[in-house]
């Protein structure tokens, strides 16, 4: 049971029901962010950790826009956010919109290409933890006028924007957010998602009697 | 330089131009792997590695149909892989296939779907490295063969299929596959794909003369 008097700092491990590797356990979507800037080697760190992710064919079909907080770039990409991310993400010390190249070399339409951006940002996610950096990705901003703003051909897609930094404060954001930023964290269990012989039997593996 | 001598082993891990950590630089998509069985408990700490990755409103909608060397769900998801992955990924002591929920829980296209099944199934691997165990991901599959044979409902789509396993002897694999088994392993470099102020401009950050 999880009290009531749960620090924001408890409640942001996974609570698993198998043990994983901690930098996967560790990782979490804030939104506060600490004002402190994120040192150049580590962003680097970050975008190499993407780069050597797999893909379909070695494709490697995602790209990166980034900004650093106080630069324009960084203002330009709060300013794609929906308001319900921008009023905590625009704090946070570095945005960086992931795009995918959504045509294969020859011209067709990739299948994969937004898949292959998740194993990149995965990828980034993993070095960021290493780093003590937190990374919260939003679905909710306006690839349309982010497309617009930075001029984006059409065969790339926006996918998504990554507040990037320290984790900060929880005192700073508003009540609804700090209530969201304290919520348990909640998975469905693997009997409903692992199967085996056909669709929705669940694999004996992960079934109830199995687990432990 | 490459040595023409260079081992499989050694050519394994990303030569990278900034340092990551080994769960991600030791990661590699191996064609030979060995007999031995995968332990059950390691398989569910992979599966619960997925389990918590994030995904867009926390809509999970990853889900794995698992197979084990031995049974018939192994068996059957060799015979929905292209000819080119069947004759070495048929000897995985594992085969997983990955499958997106592609409609939201309100019934709408989900536009994230795979891109979420990607962040889950990066969290797999990052987790297997991290047990000595390898992953090599197929989109060289028939999905429609797979929604037939598992009976797969219209609203989830088939992404991808995963050979894991222990590590191999790649004498066991033809002459081609031997080849590209041992390959230099490539990637695009950052100026090329992350961008600051406007598309196609590479990163101050990552610009040649501030890299190091």
């Amino acid at each position: 049971m999880q009290s009531a008097h749960t620090s924001a700092h408890e409640a942001r491990h996974a609570v698993t029901d198998h043990p994983i590797h901690p930098l996967l356990g560790e990782r979490w979507s804030p939104r506060a962010f600490a004002g402190r800037a994120v040192e150049a080697d580590k962003l680097r760190a970050l975008l190499e950790a993407a780069r050597w992710a797999p893909s379909s064919a070695n494709g490697q079909p995602w790209h990166f826009l980034i900004g650093v907080q106080g630069s324009s770039t960084h203002e330009r990409l709060a300013g794609v956010l929906k308001e319900s991310n921008r009023t905590w993400a625009a704090r946070a010390p570095v945005l960086l919109l992931a795009v995918a190249r959504s045509t294969t070399r020859s011209g067709h339409p990739s299948a994969h290409a937004f898949y292959d951006v998740g194993l990149a940002v995965a990828n980034l996610t993993v070095q960021a933890t290493a780093l003590e950096l937190y990374v919260h990705q939003m679905a909710g901003f306006f690839p349309d006028r982010a497309r617009e703003e930075f001029a984006i051909p059409e065969e790339y897609s926006p996918v998504t924007v990554l507040a990037i930094g320290y984790l900060g404060d929880p005192e700073q954001l508003d009540a609804q957010q700090q209530e969201r930023e304290r919520a348990p964290r909640q998975r469905r269990l693997l009997a409903e998602f692992v199967f085996e012989g056909s669709w929705g039997q669940p694999a004996q593996l992960v079934s109830p009697g199995e687990e432990r």
